[in-house]
């Protein structure tokens, strides 16, 4: 063979790889109309010369630490179309991770009635009562404070708010001295939620939090969301307790009333979780209630999740007798495991990954060890089980420092099915799911990933969710009028 | 069907998932002899018992920067272990990155006539000369100092030669600090071995070298190497240059006297390599000398490489007219391309890994990003091409920081075909293979790797190294020999 046929051939076999690599991967079959071809390549240039520059200078915001990297994220013209891109729908949130903590700030602790304390290990407590409540066991908290009185006092309450703040976030400059370890990361991240619980939990700030989310949520162009909810009870000034179902009626409520003043928005959907540290007796009281509540429920209680630091938790496997409740009373309780969300290979944790596909999981909460588990994978991938990827949390919560190297590049590259979501935003300092879409646009999916990746996880959002076949096509028919819309507007905007 | 048969039947599936995956990771499918299954259940238990206190204490060295994880990897008694291993054969490493740099200080640079100077940016060099030579240009180094004499005016000799050997590797006490980013890092090493060049490249030093590096490796139950090396001219003290066959000649030459002396040792192959910064048009030079070199030494001469920091070099593709030479002129020329070193995916840096395989390339050096290729992969795997693991290596090079996080977990738990190899183990502290087994057993495959995947990756470099048929079943028998003494001993030992 002469050399010129031997390059025609080569550069044949490698256009044909360049080729089969581009097809196989996430959203890689999609064929893209006119519109779409040009905001493509719009999109593609600015992504190139950011990708580019950042060789150069090596300064790469997905390398980063997220709290390093967020101006800079700012900055990045790819970001703003991100901002823009309507996205779907956020199916990986937890109840009260998901808006900006300066609203509970600047709003929630400025209402009447809040007070505070210190528990001796000096965490932050909240209360709205009327009058003061009568000072707790010392072993539990200091007096109550209130609020309103102690800022009145002061001469920077802004200070004092953002010291709120920083109690309210993992948020540091050098999170890397900060947190040493996970153990030590999980546990901040875990005082926070017990810090604020007693803001979110009063009814009027509930309410008004929930609207707020999806406001939050709705601004970053995301249709539609499915929580984790622990539902703990929601107290009134008096003290009153609402029990679970009153506060999933709330939810149902607020969104029916959200939705009628933001058009395009479809709605919510609860999946009731519990913490993986009790013990099995009790997760087997859940099981039930989940049940319950989907039976009182049926259209907003989406299924059971269980929460909490997979490390140091109980495994599925642990539970498994609870977790069988419904397989044998012959009802359906559709799961939504986070499972393999640890870098512990081969342990009794990481085989939550096997547990949650044998336990019928509809959807895999991170699924971080995934790759690692090559007949789980293969399993669900025929299953058609997607992994709920949440990129800036896995980073903060120490699973992998540079998202170049997030296993999700792998399954991203091969097409396995999966949604982006940001898990708790408002603790990492992000907000809505923008910042993470950036992150697997353009971490996870290098410079491979393009217009047709970010379509297809959209839909992936919405394909995967467990709205109904008829809700499911008219969600995807309001987010393409959406992004018909975004197409456009990108294709034709400057550049 | 009753609780208790969906029980049996979710745990009879699980375990037929556990085994498959057990039987797809790398080795999975050996078969161990009575003495294996004792020593690998001693092995397991001493692997557990450190992975499960690493749980606890969150100090899990291939989580931690090499330098500072490398005092815990000695004081493990799994390391203990694998420093007894016989590792079979060493497939990537460096010319002059081999040998412990402390011989360097201790030895070569306190021989007669040995010379240094610093050039204008302060890099040191080294000259063997006598007499004194003349000075040099400013523009290149300062006045060449006689060591010898230098040293009889210092008050602390000692503390002179820890700052040589600080210059002779990149071990330092914060590693994220001193390098900041990739570029500042491969700077840093580049510098070495021009630093160390005037050194190693002295007659009677590069006989000592050669031999003492081959000692290094023999005491660490290495058999056998394959060293990439530049053949760069070697000098005598009167200046006197030699060629490149008369290294390779060299090269032979030690190993055969250093195989009289030491029972069990296979022998050296070299892998001629130039640096990928050159111009086209002398890597086309490069493609002719290495058949030439071929053709000289047909059994120490394995074929051709390039070598350097991909990221800001030549890509394959841009040296395809080059690397088609042989094709072209039906004459044989194995590759051993580094391919894939990087976390840029998508780049054309990237896509040498799909030009490695087009051109044939017999093992793939590092291949770190072929897990994001799945094409690629699928086609490598097919073929049967090995990648060559260099865990400590892409550490400190900073291409991954949790070693967890390295994709060979991913090739490992598939069992793709892989060797562990420690590259350039000199300059990052490490010594012969041990270091980098520990991270590959302990890091990469995580609890699910066990003596199965020791003896795979043992027996891997051996099947996939450029032996001779012949020569291949000769070492694989005399690797089997040492395997069973160790085995025996493992199996037999305390514990």
């Amino acid at each position: 063979m002469a050399s010129s046929d031997l390059d025609m051939s080569i550069d044949e076999e490698r256009n044909q790889l360049l080729m089969r690599e581009k097809m196989m991967q996430l959203g890689g079959h999609l064929v893209l109309k006119e519109d779409e071809e040009l905001a493509n390549t719009k999109l593609m240039a600015l992504k190139k010369a950011e990708l580019m520059q950042a060789m150069e200078t090596q300064n790469f915001p997905p390398s980063m630490h997220f709290f390093q990297a967020k101006s800079l994220i700012e900055k990045s013209e790819v970001f703003k179309i991100l901002k823009k891109m309507p996205k779907g729908a956020a199916l990986h949130l937890h109840d009260f991770g998901i808006l900006s903590m300066d609203w509970l700030v600047k709003n929630a602790t400025y209402r009447p009635h809040c007070h505070f304390c210190f528990t001796p290990r000096g965490a932050l407590q909240f209360k709205f009562a009327h009058p003061t409540p009568p000072t707790p066991a010392p072993a539990e908290c200091s007096e109550w404070i209130l609020l309103e009185k102690y800022r009145k006092g002061l001469q920077n309450v802004t200070e004092f708010d953002n010291s709120l703040l920083r109690n309210f976030t993992l948020v540091t400059e050098n999170p890397d001295v900060a947190y040493a370890d996970q153990n030590v990361i999980w546990s901040k991240f875990e005082a926070i939620f017990f810090t604020i619980s007693g803001l979110v939990h009063y009814a009027p700030v509930f309410r008004d939090y929930v609207f707020r989310s999806l406001e939050e949520f709705y601004e970053d162009n995301v249709q539609y969301v499915e929580l984790r909810a622990m539902l703990f009870p929601v107290y009134e000034l008096n003290g009153t307790l609402h029990d679970r179902a009153w506060s999933v009626r709330t939810y149902k409520e607020v969104a029916s009333v959200f939705a009628k003043k933001h058009p395009g928005f479809i709605g919510i959907k609860i999946i009731y979780s519990d913490h993986r540290f009790k013990n099995a007796s009790l997760i087997m009281e859940s099981v039930r209630t989940a049940l319950e509540l989907r039976a009182m429920f049926p259209r907003t209680v989406a299924g059971f999740d269980l929460v909490g630091h997979e490390d140091t938790g109980y495994s599925l496997y642990d539970y498994k007798e609870a977790l069988m409740i419904p397989f044998s009373r012959g009802v359906k309780l559709p799961y939504f495991f986070h499972a393999g969300e640890t870098d512990w290979q081969g342990t009794s944790i990481d085989r939550n990954l096997l547990d949650a596909l044998l336990l019928n999981s509809t959807r895999i909460g991170h699924g971080f060890a995934l790759t690692k588990h090559p007949a789980v994978w293969a399993a669900s991938w025929k299953k058609d089980i997607p992994i709920e990827v949440c990129p800036i949390s896995n980073q903060v919560l120490k699973l992998v420092s540079d998202l170049r190297n997030h296993p999700a590049a792998v399954l991203m590259a091969m097409g396995y099915p999966m949604v982006i979501s940001s898990d708790d935003p408002a603790i990492f300092g992000a907000k809505g799911l923008s910042y993470d879409f950036y992150e697997a646009f353009m971490g996870i999916g290098g410079l491979t990933a393009d217009l047709r990746t970010l379509k297809q996880l959209a839909m992936n959002s919405i394909k995967y969710s467990v709205l109904g076949q008829r809700e499911k096509t008219a969600a995807m028919a309001s987010w393409e009028e959406r992004w018909d819309k975004f197409v456009v507007d990108v294709a034709r905007g400057p550049q």
